[in-house]
Order: structure tokens, then C-alpha cells, then sequence
């Protein structure tokens, strides 16, 4: 396929005001809940018909929840006061149609999809349901029985897909943010596409209840804005677990930040931009910064990841959609669009044993994957190869949408979180993108590179501190030396052995116990000596029970080492003079072992 | 199915020394390796051929691997010095044949499975591979094309299958453990019917690289042996990551004392024993037991568990094993026992749409029983429901083995590991059996729960300490106050206030920090007061974090609460007094926001 050189003739998107800059003016009242309100639905009906809504909210009931809204009492409480958004037509809306762009499927939706009602529960306000490929099988946008929408750079470049109308609404400024979907893109392509972002939350964060599934174990709702701080908002709101969805788990909060995480970048010549130079240039231009504006970057094969996504559009996947939608298609075959139905019409040919096999191929993936995301936090990659025109896609369906997918199809499969950048433009005009992608439940993590990413350089590298998940290390003196009786506590949970070292010479050992061996415990003092201890790497969330097990007299603060590093170690418990006898400074012996190899 | 009454004729196993004995022996020289190498191989001989074993070690390559050990300079090196063990005959010994009881299928392994590698490398003796149900098809024992092995208990009871010969190796005390697999029950319903003891770990601990899959999604490794102290010192041997095998994860070391764990037990009306009253009978007895000497017994749906097995024996996981044996059944449909044939002709009949669904339901269970592991942490269930003669399951084959699976089924596809225990004999002799399952990863909770069943009553219980994975109980008493500066980090770290309090009335509150706000440090005094406090929960892993993000002022140690709790909290790190300016006593004011209120 020869590269695309479609010039856009349009200068890309225009942002509509932030989620947090519209929910302060609605607070103090230097904006009105009603006049946002009012100039979304004119601009929204300002368009006409541009394939953006498959169904607008009648602007009466827009207004009225407005009204509504400015009657809170308490408008502090409502993280979304008065921000308008979309929903993919996918997810249902109580009071209107859930339609998957294919009418005769349509039906009246009687409830409203918990993730949406998180949002109108934080004060947001809903303006309609956005268009999207068929069934939501596809990344490319033309697949629609209506209007087929465009790029906001214009030159009949695609929108993108499947959620071609949620990108769209954000990219022309219509609302701050729309709710998608991404089963292999869907949530990233149309994003990239028009000069936006796009957040693909890890599984199960988003409840999917009231969601059409395309591929359920493959699905999940994902947000579509303008401004990182937005996705981040909004994700805080919508987040949560929910037991209805059978992929359901719990966030991992971690605030590690960006410039502390390893900055995984793939070979250049694993990048495959399928002959478009320009935009190869565009993204060359894009990482260059990432490589100067990260302290971390390490290299990371392509290989098992684009092997996964190879694995979805080749394998029995397909079949998958057959179980949603194999019923509708025996009774409607003529309600499908021709190339939906040769899509889903393809995964009949497939047998379980095909299943299991592709699953097998996909498991030793996955691990090889979770190996490399041990030597790095976040993978950073070209969201999109190459661009196409409608008339480009509409030539070549299969081969063009593939091509679209190269860099988005393996992110569910690998059960792995994203966030879709834009990053700079390509020398004829057309947008680029950065894609991070973390492991799963990294969400903080992709988020925290994104807003790097967007707000360039990067904060300055601050004291991390030791990530949750990560081993620390510990200092111990006395009881936990290797050998000694509380050793066994450090291995039981899983720590090791680093060195036997000394620390700065500015300590002093007590012995607290009178005539027992007693506790030794460790003192700082300017005027004190090196004293004999070692250090273990621990698991984290072993540490609070080390200390619950070890003796009272003993806590967990900060020693300096004899090279000059400061660790956690035990440290005397300021109680740890009260006992009935005074502590024995035994610093002269230089450490515990030597004083109970004297004793 | 009427409940089979047929009284064992035999008294049950015999196990033969344990592990430990034999290596204390062995090290100590009390015994020869030499001399308990050539017992155990005239062990097996005097047997003949009675279904145990499909290939027996040559007994001079047995001896002189056991004459090689013992030149072994440092024997204090090897934790299974000299020990002897048997392997199921679908994991690779490099020099035998892997035959999976169908001789046409088998071929000579020309490496040794990493599993079984590590064995030899600590020291033990390798004897043979065991029989099994043919591909590890079956629960019951008698799919050999060889001599049918009969349960130690005689009266024609089943073995149990497919890890039958592991299982009877042990029961006749040739070997204290063996090398099993467990993909529906296969190393846990031999044990079950010949009085010993089955473990099945996590998937993923132990390395499958070299096992012949039967359902590679679902196969694990397993062992078998007459003590749960033997079946733990083996699996510290065996337990490792191999990045080869595509479902490898690490173990998670556990400390918790049985005592300390939430036992779950079905309600009685749930359970199925198939019109055996007696086996009812011996388990409630067995279950009774449990009641008493648990502190923490709940009870617990049976539902999701057993809906899970139904999805295996009546959906298209079947299909998985032609994934490894359907190009050898097309070429050689005679040379696989007629049923076995049968079942895996069945799977051709499942599509790929199949497997999604069942996959789909498989997942909403999964989610369903991981909400139950929040209330309790293992489940306790008869291993067995009734047992069966061998003309009973030669009469019915399919149905005996569903009613064999009932308990066990389910135990990969939830992910969990189970221990099965014996646990007294019905009223005609038969055994009992409770099995011990845990959600993945809690393998030392089963086990230890395990130890507490078989050494009854259970260890007094001790002080357990946090769980490494359980969320701790944090004082803080400064920045770390809910609005004060540094409880954002709590926050960010997912930890929750829990209440305001005070202390005990045996603490100081010193300000270090001179004409600064400065840090308020706890320090224990019997003649103190009461200090404002407050108690969060903190995720354990985020501790060393919170202490790296804190002043070097402060260290964790244990604080007395009001109500006589002790908790981990903020207390002085002992150079807190070592400042230019020494600290200000404000205990006065009861606080550090009543302190900053005034100041």
C-alpha cells in the first residue's frame, strides 16, 4: 500500500473550554450552566449532520437539566458541574435509542449504563449519542449507514474508528469530553486522528454494564478529550468498580512521577509507518524529545506485541462478535452493512480448537510481555503508521483498517492500559501521535507520561521515593541479621539478602535487656562509629509486618550507609530508654554479631 | 446412582518415612542412601505389576545415583538428600520414555522437565513413572491399557485418577512423595481414595515446561504425599518462575497462621453426596471438627463454584486437549482406549462462538467466587462426594467420573489452589477426605491450614501480625493529619481515615524545628498524656512510601491507642532530639492542630 499524501486543508481541532475552567466559571456564576448548555446545542445544530450524533438530546431537555443543575445547593460537590458531553451510541442512555449505527438493531434504552450515570451523578450534562462504525467493528469510521464523517483536518481524511463521533465531538469543540469505546483502537485511532487524546483505561476500571459488547472479553469504555487534566478528571469520576461487570477490579493509585518511570522505546527499525516517510519524520521528531525530556528510556522489542495484534486480526476473535450479534445477522442479514457482515460472517469458519490454540499462542505472549514490562514501566509507540482518505478505505476496507490497527490491536489482548497523544504534525499537515502504554492497572502511570508528554519538558525529577509495588531496602542490626532468630521473619516474606556493610560512622548501638541478650538498637550520633549491619530488599507491603513482628523496642526510620545512601532501617523507639534498666552502649563492638561472638 | 457400598478389605496406607527423617538420616548417617534406594526398588518389585508404575528405573542406575549422593562433600546443601520419588508418566525424565499410558503415543524424553530437574538437583532419587489415566483424561483410575491399579483400601475401590499410580506410589509407602498433575482433580482425587494427600498449587508455580498438556490452559503440576510438611518442603523445591512456561507467576510467601485465616464452609443443604450417607456422615464428622477448632468460620455460597465445574464437563474445554492430541487420534484412532476416544471426538463438536460464551460465563463466575475470597480466606469441602468400585466406573464411565469431579472440577478454571487432606473414614471404612481451597496465590494459607487439619487441634493462635497483602492500621499525629500538608500522600497511596482519637495517656508531643512550624514528634513517657491522633488505612505496600515521603524526624514504630490497641505509628526517630534546637515539649496543648490553632 502506497503511503497516503493527502494534504489536510484544515488546521486540526478546536478545543472546547476545559472540564475544570468550566466547572469554576459555573461555580463562582461567571458562566452560566445554561448558556454553556445553549452554545453546545447551537454549535452541535450549527453543523447539520456531519456523521459527529447519531441522536442529539433535544435541546430543551439539555436545557431544562441545566436549570436544573443551578439549582444545587452545593455545586462544590459536583466534580462535572455543568459540563456537557457525548456518549458512543453503544451505551445506554435511559430515554434514548441504543443503535450501534445500525437501525433495524436499535432499541429504546430503559436504563441508563452506571458509567454514564457516574458522570450525570458528578454534575455532567448529556447531549446526545455519537456515531460510530457498525457494531462497533471497525477503526476507520466510513463503516455507517449515514453520513460518513471526516477528519477536523479536512482532505477527506477519516475520522477514525468505531468512535468516530465521540473524537469528533471533542475535536470541534463541542463538548470538553465524550465517552468510547476500545475493543482493539477504537478509543485511540479516531483520538489520533483529529489532534486529540484518547485514555484506554486497563479493563475493568469502567464498569462495561449497559455497554453492547463487541468483543466481551476484549471491550472497554474509554474516554475521549482535549486535555490530559480532563481525561484525568473525569476518569477519577467514572472509575469504580462494579460487580455486574465480570471483569471488574479495583484501581491501583500510584503517584510515582513521570520522570521517574523507564521510558520503554522500541527500535527504530521495528517502527513500520508503511512507506509514509513524513510521518516517520513527524514521529522521529516526537520520540527525539521523549529521549531528551525522560531521565529513563530503555529499549523494548516490538516483536510480542504487534505478534499479539496479529493474533486478533488473523485469529478466531472475530468469532467473538458472533456470540453478540450472530442471531441479528441470521434474522437481518440485509440490516448489516455488506462489509460488517462479510467481517462477522468470517468468524463461522472458525473451531474451538482454533480458540484454544490462538488462546495458548496468546498466554505465552502475554508472559513475554509481562517480562519486558518488568524492565520498564510504560511503552511509548506512534499511535497510528499512516493516515488514509475515505475514498482510500472505502477501496480496500480489510487492508486499510488492519493497517490502522497495527499499533492498537494488541492492547486489550495484552490486557494493557493506553493514553493516545497528539505529537506534533507531519511536514504536509497531517496530525501525529505518541501512544504510552502501561501494563495493566498502570492507569496513574500512562496518565502521568501523557501529561508530561502534553506539557513539555517534564517536570523536573522529583525524590520519587519507592514505588508501592517495588522492594525497598532495609537496614537491620541485631535480631534480623542473617543467622539471627527474626532472619527467618525477612525470608518468609519473600526478602533477600543484598550486602553486609557498615553505616556512616555517626551511630551508636545500645543494648537494651539488662542480663539477656537483649535488643540491640541503633542510634544516631554525630560524635558515634560505623556500625556492622546489612541490608535485605523486602517487599514493600512486607514491611508493616517486619515491624509488627520485631521486638518493641525497635522502629522503622531512615540510616545512613557507609557509602552515603539513606535506607529504611530499625532504629531505636525513643521508648526504648525507658525500660526498667538502661540501655549498654556496646558501639565498641562495631556490631551485634561481635558482641554476641564476646558475650 | 445408588450409593456404592463396598467395604474396603484393606486397613489403607502406608507411608514410608518422611522426607525429612530420610535426609536427617541420610546426613547423620544413621541410614544409607544406598541401602534406602535398594528398599524402596525391592519395595517396588515385590508389588509386581499391579498398575502403580509404567516404567521402573533400572535399580543399578538407581543405586548408583544414590552411591554418587553420597560422596556429595556437603549434604547440609540438599534439601531432598537421597529421598526418593516417582513421576507421572506425562512429565519428561531425559532417558525414559513419556508415554501418557498409551504406548503408540509415547516417545523417549531427551530432556528432563525443570520441575523434576530441580528434585535431582537437591538431592533426590528418582524411581520411575507412574501410571495414569490414559492422555490424563479421567478422574478414576481405570483408562490403562495396562494392569488396573485398585485403591490401598482394597474391597475393588478405585485408585482415582489420571495421577493414579503418584497416588499409590506414595499410599504403598514406596516413596514418600511423587510429581503428579492436577487439571480437573487428577492430583487430588487419587489421594482422596487412597488416604494421603494431594496439593495443587496456583497455576504457574510450577513450571508445566516439559508435561505433556492434556488442557494447557488449565494443566498444573502437582504433588503428592503422606505429610503436608513433606508436600511444603518439596514445593519450596520445586516452586520457581520459568519464563518458558506461558502461565508462570511468582509465589507469594504467607506467614499467616492458620488460626488467623477465615475458614469458609459451604451450608450443609449445599453439599452432594450422591444417596452416600456414610460418606455424608464422615464428613460432617470431619466438618465438625473444623467448626471447633477454627476461630473464624463463615459460611459461603457453593453455587458459583460448582456452576464453574459444570461449565468443564459440559462445555467446550474438551476441545482443548485436541489442540495437543487430535493430529494423533487422526492417525491413530486405535491406538487410544475407546473412551478416551470418545471424549475427545466430542470436542469437534464445539465452535469458536462455543468457547466465547462459555469463556463469557466462566469470566462472571471468576468475578463472582473473587468476591467471595474478600469474606473469607479459603474454602473448605469434602474432596469427594462418594466412591466408586472399579466395575462400577467400568459399567458407567462418564457418569462416575462427573460425580468423582464434583468437588474438583472447578479448581483450575477459577484459578485456585487446593490441598486435599485426609480426614477420617466412613462407617464401611472408606476414606474421608477435606480439601482446602484458596484463591490463586494463597498456596501457603492451604497449606497451612492444611498442617493445622492434620496436627488437630491447631496451633494456639498466635499474634499473626498484617497479612503482607492486607491493608495496616497508621497513627499519625502531625503533616499527616487529615488537611495537614502530607496527608495527600496518604491519599494518593489509597489510604482511608478512619477515626479521630488519642493516644493512651502515656506520650509527649515534641516540636522539633526552632521558630518553624517545625515536626511534631510522638515519644512514649508513662507519665504522658493523651495525644490527638488520627488512624488511617494504608495499603501495606504503600508504608515504605509514606516513611520516605515524611521528615526525618519521624519513624514508624508501634503507638498505643486510648481504647489499648497498638498500632504501627509515626513515633520520634531517635536523632529528632539531635537538632541545633532542641525540641519544644507541647504536649500542653493535647495536639498539633490545637498546638498550630494557637500559635
Amino acid at each position: 500500500m502506497a503511503a497516503p499524501i493527502t494534504a489536510p486543508t484544515r488546521p486540526g481541532p478546536t478545543l472546547a473550554p476545559s472540564v475544570s475552567d468550566l466547572v469554576t466559571r459555573h461555580r463562582d456564576s461567571t458562566a452560566s450552566l445554561v448558556d454553556t448548555a445553549e452554545e453546545v446545542m447551537e454549535r452541535i445544530d450549527r453543523r447539520g449532520d456531519d456523521g459527529t450524533w447519531i441522536t442529539v438530546a433535544d435541546p430543551s431537555d439539555v436545557l431544562a437539566r441545566a436549570r436544573a443543575l443551578m439549582r444545587e445547593p452545593d455545586p462544590g460537590r459536583l466534580p462535572l458541574y455543568g459540563v456537557p458531553f457525548g456518549v458512543k451510541d453503544s451505551i445506554d442512555v435511559a430515554g434514548y435509542p441504543t443503535t450501534l449505527a445500525c437501525p433495524d438493531y436499535g432499541y429504546p434504552a430503559t436504563a441508563t449504563a452506571p458509567a454514564v450515570q457516574r458522570l450525570l451523578d458528578a454534575g455532567a450534562v448529556f447531549v446526545g449519542k455519537t456515531n460510530l462504525d457498525q457494531f462497533a467493528t471497525g477503526l476507520n469510521g466510513t463503516r455507517t449507514p449515514g453520513v460518513i464523517p471526516r477528519s477536523v483536518y479536512g482532505g477527506e481524511l477519516i475520522s477514525g474508528g468505531s468512535s468516530s463521533g465521540s473524537a469528533l465531538a471533542v475535536a470541534l469543540g463541542e463538548v470538553p469530553f465524550a465517552v468510547a469505546t476500545d475493543t482493539a483502537g477504537s478509543g485511540r485511532v479516531p483520538p489520533a486522528l483529529n489532534g486529540i487524546m484518547g485514555f484506554k483505561p486497563s479493563r475493568g476500571l469502567i464498569p462495561t454494564v449497559g455497554l453492547v459488547p463487541a468483543c466481551r472479553s476484549l471491550d472497554c469504555l474509554s474516554l475521549i478529550a482535549g486535555r490530559v487534566t480532563d481525561l484525568a478528571t473525569v476518569f477519577d469520576v467514572v472509575a469504580g468498580r462494579d460487580d455486574r461487570d465480570p471483569y471488574a477490579r479495583d484501581r491501583r493509585r500510584d503517584a510515582t512521577p513521570a520522570a521517574a518511570l523507564r521510558i520503554g522505546l522500541p527500535a527504530t527499525g521495528d517502527l513500520e509507518f508503511f512507506g509514509d516517510t513524513a510521518m516517520r519524520d513527524a514521529h522521529l521528531a516526537a520520540r527525539n524529545r521523549v529521549e531528551r525530556d525522560f531521565p529513563r528510556v530503555v529499549t523494548a522489542p516490538l516483536g510480542p506485541f504487534t505478534a499479539a495484534g496479529e493474533l486478533l486480526y488473523s485469529g478466531p476473535w472475530v468469532a467473538e462478535r458472533l456470540a453478540e450479534f450472530g442471531g441479528f445477522l441470521d434474522s437481518h442479514p440485509e440490516s448489516v452493512l455488506p462489509v460488517i457482515r462479510a467481517i462477522l460472517e468470517s468468524g463461522r469458519g472458525y473451531s474451538a480448537v482454533d480458540v484454544f490454540r490462538a488462546e495458548h499462542r496468546l498466554f505465552a505472549l502475554r508472559t513475554e510481555v509481562a517480562r519486558l514490562f518488568e524492565r520498564m514501566d510504560v511503552l511509548v509507540l506512534p499511535t497510528l503508521g499512516t493516515t488514509f482518505t475515505v475514498d482510500e478505505v472505502l477501496a480496500d476496507p480489510i487492508a486499510t483498517n488492519t493497517v490502522l490497527g497495527h499499533y492498537t490491536h494488541f492492547g486489550n489482548l495484552l490486557d494493557l492500559c493506553a493514553v493516545a497523544v497528539p505529537a506534533g504534525h507531519t511536514a504536509d499537515g497531517r496530525p501525529a501521535g505518541l501512544m504510552i502504554l502501561g501494563p495493566a492497572l498502570a492507569d496513574d502511570r500512562v496518565l502521568a507520561v501523557a501529561a508530561a508528554l502534553a506539557a513539555e519538558p517534564p517536570p523536573p525529577a522529583a525524590s520519587p521515593g519507592p514505588a508501592d509495588a517495588d522492594p525497598v531496602v532495609l537496614v537491620v542490626v541485631g535480631h534480623h541479621l542473617s543467622g539471627q532468630p527474626r532472619s527467618v521473619d525477612l525470608v518468609n516474606r519473600g526478602a533477600v539478602l543484598q550486602e553486609q556493610t557498615t553505616t556512616a560512622a555517626a551511630y551508636r548501638l545500645l543494648r537494651t535487656g539488662g542480663d539477656t541478650p537483649g535488643v540491640p538498637v541503633l542510634v544516631a550520633d554525630p560524635a558515634g562509629v560505623a556500625i556492622a549491619v546489612e541490608t535485605w530488599t523486602v517487599p514493600a507491603a512486607a514491611l508493616p509486618a517486619v515491624l509488627a513482628g520485631s521486638a518493641p523496642d525497635v522502629a522503622l526510620g531512615r540510616v545512613q550507609l557507609a557509602d552515603g545512601r539513606v535506607e529504611i532501617g530499625f532504629v531505636a523507639d525513643p521508648s526504648a530508654s525507658a525500660g526498667p534498666v538502661p540501655p549498654e552502649d556496646i558501639s565498641a563492638h562495631g556490631g551485634w554479631r561481635a558482641y554476641l561472638a564476646q558475650r
